[in-house]
């Protein structure tokens, strides 16, 4: 089946302090203490009314500096094959990133956030909130992130940003 | 600042009974019964190993119907215009859809969903885990969501759906 392709254009950029890959926390709650800048392109400030009523959002954003499509990859979390989708790997057919963030004010179309964990000057395509009622979901089985305890994700998930400065 | 746009490729199609926009639930928590297979192109299939471990997923899709962008909006379950980047409306600068939806099972490259809250023939774009480590955040406030009581969230979520057949 032929489903045409879909063009998206950036509606803003996310300054991070992290500038190399291999030192940036795979996920915001590996990154709690990370702040980050928001910037989102003037022409769309509007959008962003009553979005600092929340506390959590949604960033989607383009992950820009990953490699080559792999379907199966090893996921930071573990030393096991896993298919990419069963993963939070950038290395997706379609490099699209998803965190949920910490928002703690918005000045005009600038939000500060906390829990970045991603490179400095990646292109964002969408905010959504975050909300009680449609995210926070009870799951039956994890995968398997079942399998790795909160330690050693801890200790992977940081990556080497705890041995910076 | 001009950032490049990004073109990104359709990975599946999203199957449903949901034929009409106005008869669509708005998300899955309001479709918990709609059962939706999600045919991901069998060039992809080796990238779903594993993925049938984990109970929910997300589903992030291109909103193919959507009208016009609008930057403010009235959501669906409240009669107040917000910022659009404050609601999960489908009219956004970047129509990307994002569903956390059960995963009831696999076959090869296609999976039976239960939540669907899409339109049939929805681009699949991404699949990621959803997992209690990432993505079951606390939140301390949420927004306008505050606002709207579950029962009328829940007769307003599922709009004319239960009126059909």
């Amino acid at each position: 089946m032929s489903v045409p392709s879909v063009m998206v254009q950036p509606i803003g950029i996310i300054c991070t302090e992290h500038v190399r890959s291999e030192e940036t926390p795979i996920q915001p709650i590996f990154a709690p203490t990370c702040v980050g800048r928001v910037e989102v392109f003037p022409e769309y400030t509007e959008g962003l009314q009553d979005l600092e009523q929340f506390s959590h959002i949604y960033l989607v954003y383009h992950l820009h500096k990953a490699k080559e499509p792999r379907l199966l990859t090893k996921p930071f979390l573990q030393d096991r094959v896993r298919g990419v989708f069963a993963t939070r790997a950038p290395c997706r057919p379609n490099p699209i990133g998803l965190s949920i963030v910490k928002l703690v004010g918005r000045e005009e179309n600038v939000l500060t956030i906390e829990g970045a964990d991603m490179l400095d000057g990646t292109p964002l395509l969408d905010i959504k909130p975050y909300t009680r009622r449609f995210d926070h979901v009870q799951t039956e089985r994890d995968g398997w992130h079942e399998e790795v305890d909160d330690a050693e994700a801890a200790r992977r998930g940081v990556r080497n940003y705890s041995l910076k400065g």
